[in-house]
This record gives structure tokens, C-alpha cells and sequence, in this order.
């Protein structure tokens, strides 16, 4: 596919360059939404629009739900109002939400006035749940049943709701109040009777409130394996319906967040061929001006020992080495504790749990790693700067593991992204405390 | 959920230890498969045995399908060969594909023994494709249909599949020899007349090779939405079918392995707390010993320049700094072209745009970081030194930002996993040219 693509790219940008815009429609053309997606995706903000605008009503809306919403936002900003209206029309509800999300207010606004009255309450009623929250992303287009319905009922309700329905294959089983009391799907009803009635069908259901963060009920509904997970108020009454497909959408847009705040760089939110230069550098210019901050303590701590760097120099030789070994066990014990949280193995009650287990692990990390050190630096060095780096070793991987380990489980007690406070956070706090203990160790053991 | 595991999981250890079966069996009754799964997920190995033994036989294969494979290979060798082959019997094919890998040859060839021969065929067909392919994952239980047949005719297929295949939901569609020529929706199938051709309502299929890597076509599933993809041999015959749940399953899968590989730990395939120590030290301690070896290559570097040190002690109090920047800007680097390699909006071919790319943010953040340094530096330390600094993080900052970005590319294109190549790997190398082209612009600069 990737071969294709690079290819068309080659084609297409000279005929946009010298806008060939009939050739370049005939192009488009021949390929399918998805191959449009793809290659949209690997042009210049700039050229987008142009390509965008070239392709039929139908066709234009099936790429644009294909988009990553910030790119879908970067590309709204490229077209004329009277297109977008008409872009945003043709999306789904939950589609719409994740888009006005991008958008100044004022343009949320005009767009939500261009929706027919019953289009606009379905938005807002997804719009009125808080960012992040489940609410925003499932989808008021459901078909459900009734406890007291027969099989036959059911499946006129799931005629019609062949053309509207984000999903016919899992349906909510309702009281007369609107609980959820039960799931049934299709499958369940070929195999019944007509006249059977739901409630002697219906399974348990495993339900989410809107309010739920979305990451939480994307992950259970796909840990479970289910198609789609009813979504209630809080007063287990059917609001929306999160479909797998939609779950796994969300799933990949929370794990590029975790990876990429685990490598310090704030999410792009689009693809990187479709990403600007310079909103690439905005992306990481914060973090590491953070982590540049942070890094000034290691200066200030080796200030203080300047004169015991001036009388050993041969300690200075040891600095990456050490800092760097500290700083990648804190990243492990981090990474691990930061995806067993976001798989749910681990939840912020364990904190202490977690502390022994990877206080064990650093200690025998350290032990390990320190001996190999004292042998192979006390054979070239000699046996006393042999000691100062075993035992900084020793020490420094138990304080990394450590800190490594509950560092994201604060986070989460303290509301904040545990991949936030992640690997180059801890690097970066590892590292001064690192050059504390070494220096000490150095003047107690060489006594100077 | 995780507070009552937590209080579950504090009323069931002294049962174990006091060795009150009735009792531990009368507590799991009360629990469904998820929570039972929860709760032996956060006991010690030795203990989920003893728990495991007390299910019920539909409840055991229940929950122990919702392990993790790594999971699973480890309660296996606690649990006896009478045990394991009615687990194994219990299981659909593609998750005895999963738990073969897991388990040593000898004990494989016996369990396969113990199936049905109809059973043992669809197993072997899975185990037949090259590990990492989607052959090993996908589900041969399908129901197909053909492109003659009517509506009626297929949906009479649709119920004799009802309890044997893994979806109902997508249809394949077949000419005479096999091969795929389309998709059709049970949605489809409703909404059309009974004596309606299927030719005439099915879509265009996208299908996967069973030679193609899982990722690849569970990635593929995930961002097209589909609820199943048909997989095809090399001649575009059908061979078996990829859900949607399985593919979230693999994606799962894949972000744990990379989110682990980021940050040099190798994959745990269990859950946190069922991991013993000591296998979270081996996870970690040869990517720590790997690392240092690295490390040792800044001491050899700061060796050679030991006598500019002694001269300017100062210069060794930026080490930690300028290292540390270095290596935050090639793990960015790193971590958005590995995620934009796994999402596919990256390819080999890529390889040039990605270095200019990067060359391009490297050099920006370069001189933005360059200059903040220059002049707090010098304000400091006199404006020598703070040229030196300045200097030394905008070469640094331009290193390693097209280091970052192509390693993985590189890796990709010599069949390595890109996130093995990554972010630690980057640091070790980036601080040790670093700290050359550190020396060499003091010496220039400096005069030394």
C-alpha cells in the first residue's frame, strides 16, 4: 500500500503545482477513500484543500471522517464556510463532536445552526457531556427492545433501523422507564422463536455511564471483547451506544498520547507527513524547554562538588555512565507501571504494592549491575574508584526503580496523565539525586 | 472495579493460606469471568492454581481465555495434563494457536492428541502460517456464501453458522473455486428481498493474506472500522476470518510490546502483579547491561579528553546537561516516527523526507535551545563558555533529531522491530557524539 501511495504522492504534487486540477480529479478518481485518505495525508496543509475540493459530496465526507480530528480541524480551516457546513451535515453525531472539539467557538456555533433540529439536539446531546468523558464519543443511534417484547417485535425494530443505526448486532434490552435491564444481539435473536419473549433471552449487561472517561470504556469494551457497550445516565437509563469500532479508535488515539508523552513530545493529532514543520518543533520545544529547567539542577549540583571533580578528575568520566544507567531503570519501572495502569492491572490503591515490589527489583537490579561495575572498573581504575561506582550503582538503581515505579501512580492520584510525568520527567529527577549519591559515596569512600 | 479487587483480593489470601477450599469456592461463585480474571491477575503465580482448581469447567475456560497468553503458559504448568487438555479442548482454535507458542514442544504435541480430528485439522491449518503472521490469529469458523446465491439461501447458512462461527455479522463471498469476489453484511442481507442475488448486494472486500504480519491486518481492520476481514491464501482464497475483537486484541498486544521496547524493557505478556521479581528483573537487566555497555563508550570518550577536563573543570558541570538535552531530542525524534511507522502514515520508502524533516525541527529546536543557553550561560559563566554551550546543544539538538528519526525507518528496512532501535538506544549513541563534538567546540572555541 505504502509503495502506491508514495508513488501517486509523486504524481499528483506537480499536477497541484501546476494545477492541473482536471487531471488531478481523474486521478482521484480511480482510487478508493481510502487511498484518497492516504494520500491526503501525505501532502502540505496548502495542497490538501485544493485536492480536497476536487473530490464529489459523497466521496469528500467518507475521507473526511477518515482524518485524525486535528487534522480534520487543520483542514476546516482551508475551506469556505459554505463547504464545511456541508462536510458537517454529512458526519455522524459522535463525529461531530470529536471535530467542533478543534474548532473556535464561533464557527461551532454557525455549523450547529446549518443541522436539521433533530441532528442539532442529537449533537448537543453529546456535546453536553465533559471533554474526555465516553458521553462525547458514543452514539445517540441506537436500536433497543423491551424486556416485554417478543423476538418478532425486536426484529421489526431492527428493520427499521437498518439505515440509521450505528449498530443492529448488540441491542439494549429496556424497562419502561428506559433502564438498561439487558443486552440481546442478533445472533441470540435468529436462534430464538419469534414469539419468544426478550427477557427470557437477554444476557447481563455490562454497561458504562456517560460521565465514564472514555479511555476507561473503550478498554472494557474491548477486554471484553463485546461489540458495542450500552452507555447509560447515572441513573442506568440508555443514553448512546459505544461500538468496537469506535472503542478501537479511541484506544489509538489514547496509546499515541501515552507513547508519545512517554518520549516527551506532546500528541500530534494528525498524521506526520500532514504535520507542518514548525508545529512538529511546538510539539517539543515545551518539553524539553522543561526538561532544560529541570537539567540546570545537575549543574547546580556539580557546582557544589566542583572543588572534589577538580582534586579526582577521573570521577568526571563516570557521570554519563552513571546518570545514564539510573535513568534508564527509572524509565522501565515507569513504562511498566504506566501501561499496567492504563491496561488497568494496576489502579492507585496498589501504591504500596507497587513500592516493594520495585524497590526488590531495583535492589537486585542495582546489586547486579553493581558488581559487574566494581569488578570491571576497580581492574581498569583501581579498586577504590571500583567501590565508589559499584556502590553508586547499587544505590542509584534502587532510587530510580523506585521513583520510576510510583511516580505514575501519583500522577494518577493527583489527576494528571501518568505518561506526563513519565520517563524523561523521572530522567531527569533521577539524575540529580544520582550525582548527590555519587559524590557522597565518593568523599566517604576515597575520603575527600 | 479496582477497589473491589482490592478488598476481594484482601478477604481471599488468608483463605488460600488457611487453605479454605469450600470457602474460596463459594466466594468465586459470586463473581462473574471478569471479576474472577481480575482478581487471579493479582495473585502469585502459586496461588492461582490452587484458585483455578475451584472453577467450574465452563467458568475456568471462560476465564482463562481472557488471560494473556504469557498468562496462560505460566497457570498451565501449575495445573495437571488432565486439567490442561480439557482447557485445551475447551478453546477456540486461533486462542490454542495463541497458548502453543507459549508451551514446550513436547507437551503441544500432546495436547493437539487429545482434540477431535476435526478440531486437531483446524488447529493444525492455523499453526501452519509463520509466527507473527495473522494466519496464526484469525478464526477458521466462518460462514461464507457464494456470489450465485440468494439472499434466502445465505441466510439459511447464517443459521446453521449461529453457534459455531465467530462472527455472523460479515459474510465472505465466494465464486466457485474459493476464491473472495466481495463482503456482505448480515445488515445487507436484511435490508435486501429473499430472492435477491448476492452479486448484486455485496461491496468490494478488503481482505489480508495469511502471510501478513497480525499487525498489519488488525491495524488495517481497526482503522477501516470493519467489523471482520477475510483472510485469503496467496491464490485470494479464503482460508479464515479476522474479528474486530481479535484485532483490538493484537493491537493490544503490539502497544504493550512497543510501549515496553520505548522504554527498553522487554515485554511482560502477563499481567503487573502475576509477574514474579524476578522475571521483571530479567525483563530488565539485559537492556540495562546492553545500555551500559553503550555507556561505556561516553567513558572512553571523556578519557581521551581528561586532560582538557582537568584544564577547564567547568566544562563537566554541562555534561549531564547537554547529554540529557541531546538525548530528549532524539527520543521525541524516535517516539513520533515509530508511532507514525505502527499507524502506517510513515513507510520505508519515506526514509530521505523523514531526514530533511527532521534535520529541519532538529536545527530549529537547535537554535532556539542554542541561544536560551548562550546567554544564560554566559550571563553566569562568562560568554566563552556560554558559546561553547550554545554551540554544542544546536549540533547536538540537529544530531539528534535525524538520528532519532530515521534509527527506526532503519530498523524497519533490515526487519527489526523499530521500537527495539529506539529511544535508549538513541540516548547511548547521541551522548557519546555529543560529547565529542562537546570537546572538539571547546577546544576551538576555547583555544585549548
Amino acid at each position: 500500500m505504502t509503495t502506491n501511495l508514495t508513488d501517486l504522492q509523486n504524481t499528483l504534487i506537480p499536477l497541484i503545482q501546476r494545477e492541473r486540477l482536471e487531471d488531478i480529479a481523474m486521478l482521484l478518481g480511480e482510487l478508493d477513500a481510502d487511498e484518497v485518505t492516504g494520500l491526503l495525508e501525505r501532502l502540505p496543509a496548502n495542497q490538501q484543500a485544493v485536492v480536497f475540493r476536487l473530490l464529489p459530496k459523497d466521496r469528500a465526507i467518507a475521507v473526511f471522517e477518515r482524518f485524525d480530528p486535528g487534522h480534520q480541524g487543520d483542514l476546516v480551516k482551508g475551506l469556505r464556510a459554505a463547504e464545511v457546513t456541508e462536510i458537517f451535515a454529512g458526519l455522524e453525531p459522535d463525529d461531530r463532536a470529536w471535530l467542533l472539539e478543534e474548532l473556535p467557538a464561533g464557527l461551532t456555533a454557525k455549523m450547529l445552526h446549518g443541522l436539521t433540529p433533530s441532528e442539532r439536539q442529537m449533537t448537543a446531546d453529546v456535546l453536553g457531556y465533559p471533554k474526555g468523558s465516553i458521553g462525547r464519543r458514543m452514539s445517540p443511534e441506537y436500536v433497543a427492545t423491551r424486556t416485554g417484547s417478543t423476538v418478532a417485535e425486536t426484529m421489526a425494530r431492527v428493520r427499521a433501523g437498518l439505515d440509521e443505526a450505528e449498530t443492529i448486532y448488540t441491542l439494549p434490552v429496556l424497562d419502561e422507564t428506559r433502564h438498561v435491564m439487558g443486552v440481546v444481539s442478533l445472533r441470540d435473536l435468529l436462534r430464538a422463536e419469534p414469539d419468544t419473549v426478550i427477557s427470557q433471552i437477554m444476557s447481563d449487561p455490562v454497561v458504562a455511564t456517560a460521565y465514564d472517561t472514555d479511555e476507561e470504556a473503550a478498554r472494557r469494551t474491548a477486554d471484553l471483547g463485546l461489540l458495542a457497550m450500552p452507555i447509560v445516565d447515572l441513573e442506568n437509563r440508555l443514553v448512546g451506544i459505544l461500538t468496537i469500532d469506535d472503542a478501537a479508535r479511541i484506544l489509538e488515539f489514547e496509546e499515541t498520547e501515552d507513547s508519545s508523552r512517554q518520549g516527551g513530545v506532546e500528541p500530534l493529532r494528525r498524521p506526520y507527513f500532514a504535520t507542518p514543520i514548525r508545529r512538529l518543533v511546538s510539539s517539543r520545544i515545551i518539553w524539553l524547554l522543561v526538561l532544560a529547567l529541570g537539567a540546570a539542577l545537575t549543574v547546580q549540583v556539580l557546582s557544589v562538588f566542583e572543588d572534589t571533580l577538580a582534586q579526582v578528575t577521573t570521577l568526571a568520566l563516570f557521570v554519563p555512565l552513571l546518570i545514564g544507567t539510573g535513568g534508564n531503570t527509572g524509565n522501565q519501572a515507569a513504562t511498566t507501571v504506566t501501561r499496567a495502569l492504563a491496561l488497568g492491572d494496576v489502579g492507585t490503591r496498589d501504591v504500596r504494592r507497587v513500592f516493594t515490589r520495585e524497590l526488590a527489583v531495583g535492589f537486585s537490579l542495582g546489586i547486579i549491575l553493581g558488581f559487574i561495575g566494581f569488578l570491571i572498573v576497580g581492574l581498569l581504575f583501581g579498586f577504590n574508584i571500583g567501590l565508589v561506582i559499584g556502590l553508586t550503582i547499587a544505590s542509584v538503581c534502587s532510587l530510580a526503580a523506585t521513583i520510576g515505579g510510583i511516580m505514575p501512580i501519583v500522577a494518577r492520584l493527583i489527576r494528571v496523565d501518568p505518561a506526563v510525568f513519565s520517563n524523561p520527567f523521572i530522567t531527569t529527577f533521577v539524575d540529580a539525586t544520582g550525582l548527590i549519591l555519587y559524590f557522597l559515596i565518593a568523599k566517604a569512600v576515597l575520603g575527600i
